[in-house]
């Protein structure tokens, strides 16, 4: 088997073997293959595309290049809850804790934020003393002892995806649906999981720009969740705004106590309520998703999901009481008012924009191993659909640094779209797959 | 300017300025762009093409990126002849001669065999003493003697070029009409020619095998030599069927110089006498292409095109001799013949299974420090619309080891298509661009 036969083939459009994938991705885990070769194949990739068999061939590789979790000895039905990424989307803090409320384990593993986007592990890196660097014996005691557990990524899992997703990143071949498709998958199915919620975004804020593409990329992932027999649904969402009104770290903690408070925004608690009601039922802790629906609302009326979130906080060695003091939370030095410049109807928020102009005053990462700051961020005042005067506030920025808060200011200012007549309403929950 | 944005507008089909194909070219050369990211950029460039400027921006850079040869001390009209490879193609040592009696002068830069084609290089050093190695100098001196000499490409000639076409071999990059066009024309530019006659081969034995394509790449260069002021024309001509008789170093030194003595082959003949045409109207010792016709006949007839080659062989070291006395040159120890298994006409003769049967037997090379055997090689005793008998002599394979022989003799078996009735006769000149 030779390196650019291969290459010339999916060149060609043809299907690859799966012993041909693990030669490909074996060779170049072990550096046999080198960098130009593998991103020659990945740039064919993002042209051709891959069959089935191929994704979930590739899928299985990396899933072994590594460790993977072993979580047979933590009893129940164990569902974690993915999305691809967006703007204000703290759902993870409170869909995870409503699921976990009804006995379904949630081990969830995280990421951090990147680019315009939020990341799990920095929200909860925002309360004072929360780790999230549990060693996997922790993470383990932990979902016995409470159902839920929040972690970071461990390197040794899924090694051959980290491998080529930097490869990726500088060759412009991110944006390959089977690539992207598998490289969520195989990190996922290495964490000894039953069931998988994803949450695929789309719109502005969103990786996917259009529904078309959210909906080819969900179909991916669910198909390879199957082909592994496992437990799947995708919901592919609306992210032509941000999620709630809360952008930043401990902003967006703020926002998700509310929320499990059962006063938090309306389009906030609706996906939260969902997602945690596909995870209740593919954890099969409820026999219809008409009473997964039933579990996950009771749960947040009663309080238990905001419970089970502040015993989590607190057997991670944070300081539970930020979800109702919210001043123990870091704090912004200032804030700046972004005004409206004419009175009119809000018809979009570019999610993107509002995302960049957060992460700009250091709420993300433009780079890896920049420093992200907790305390700082947006809070969107009107939403689309609502009504705002001239000189109305649209949002406020929260700041640390004068540094860069021109720039986003004036982002944050672009990024509301402001018309005469009030746009048609748009739904928040576009599909469901699987 | 990031190498990475550079990648994906090529990759969503974007146009490149001439500034970013510099940066990317010259930023590779250097070694500041790493082998990785140029070969994502070649392959999307296979994928969506290049447009004119662009295709002429890598061809100037690339033409740009070492030594250039400066022959404006020779007098006259510099013309060169350059094939896309074939196999039996000897008909620069035929056609190039024949133009430099006429005046013309013809800087012969010629390339070595690799896979199943030829090369001139290696068809002229199967004659005992000659050197192709000649420095900048002796070629000019040459040149100005003369009005001919071949010698091989210096590395300092388009080194950017030779560093692409390196990692596009390993990456199945290589077919991509805009990269082989201006791989071909940034080193000929960089000879100092005033014109160039393309001889782009199209059939089983060239690299192009559908005559569409062979078009797309002659238009391509044709083009870039538009722009940079050559008088420029391509033939596209037939490689169905081996080019003359004879394929092999000496092989073909014997059959061009029976060709030079107009005793040759008629295909190679016909295709020698029209480049020749081509070379001496483009080199304006011809007011009109009829009048530069009769010229090249009357060379041949003359036999001042078959002296002219005989003095460039003595001024190389050669023997001149070889060209009547062909026991002088390299000899095959032993022959084979390949008969045929039944009667009928010859319809076609694969020229790549030629090619590499005598590749496979020391005539060409599978990788570029592979040593070519000067004596072997095939000579056909039937071409395409012969008649033959069952148990008659279809080829000899001249060989001097007897490894791979058998495997060879099978190729060349196959090669041959017999059939109870004469095809279509196929036309040896398809199409003139330009």
């Amino acid at each position: 088997m030779r390196t650019v036969d291969l290459i010339h083939r999916k060149r060609d459009g043809d299907e690859l073997s799966p012993e041909e994938i693990v030669y490909l991705v074996e060779g170049y885990t072990r550096e046999e293959i080198p960098d130009y070769q593998m991103s020659a194949f990945l740039m064919a990739v993002c042209f051709t595309g891959m069959t089935e068999r191929e994704i979930t061939a590739l899928t299985n590789c990396m899933l072994h290049s590594g460790a993977t979790i072993d979580l047979s000895s933590v009893p129940g039905v164990k569902v974690d809850k993915h999305s691809t990424g967006g703007v204000g989307d703290k759902t993870s803090l409170i869909a995870a804790p409503l699921a976990a409320a009804t006995g379904v384990v949630v081990p969830m593993i995280s990421g951090r934020a990147l680019g315009h986007t939020g990341g799990t592990l920095d929200k909860l890196e925002s309360i004072p003393g929360f780790r999230t660097n549990l060693t996997i014996d922790e993470f383990q005691e932990q979902l016995k002892q409470l159902g839920l557990a929040f972690m970071g990524q461990t390197p040794e899992v899924a090694p051959a995806d980290g491998k080529l997703y930097s490869l990726r990143d500088v060759t412009a071949t991110i944006e390959s649906i089977p690539l992207i498709a598998s490289s969520i998958m195989s990190k996922k199915l290495a964490e000894g999981l039953d069931g998988i919620v994803l949450d695929v975004k789309c719109g502005t804020g969103a990786f996917m720009k259009k529904q078309m593409d959210a909906r080819r990329l969900a179909q991916a992932m669910v198909t390879i969740g199957r082909r592994m027999d496992k437990r799947i649904q995708a919901l592919i969402t609306d992210m032509n705004q941000p999620l709630g009104y809360a952008i930043g770290n401990a902003l967006e903690v703020m926002e998700a106590s509310q929320t499990l408070q059962n006063a938090g925004p309306v389009d906030l608690t609706r996906l939260s309520l969902e997602l945690a009601a596909r995870m209740i039922y593919l954890g099969k802790a409820a026999k219809t998703l008409e009473e997964a629906r039933e579990m996950a609302q009771a749960r947040l009326l009663d309080g238990s999901g905001y419970r089970k979130f502040k015993e989590v906080i607190k057997t991670q060695g944070g300081d539970p009481r930020v979800l109702d003091k919210f001043e123990l939370l870091p704090n912004a030095l200032g804030a700046r008012e972004i005004t409206s410049p004419r009175a009119g109807f809000v018809t979009a928020i570019d999610a993107e924009d509002i995302g960049r102009a957060s992460a700009m005053i250091g709420a993300g990462r433009s780079k890896k191993d920049d420093v992200v700051d907790p305390a700082v961020g947006v809070i969107l005042e009107v939403k689309v659909g609502q009504r705002v005067d001239a000189g109305g506030v649209l949002a406020r920025l929260y700041y640390t640094k004068e540094t860069g808060l021109d720039e986003a200011a004036g982002l944050i200012e672009d990024a509301f779209h402001i018309s005469s007549s009030a746009g048609e309403e748009r739904a928040l929950i576009l599909e469901v797959i699987g």
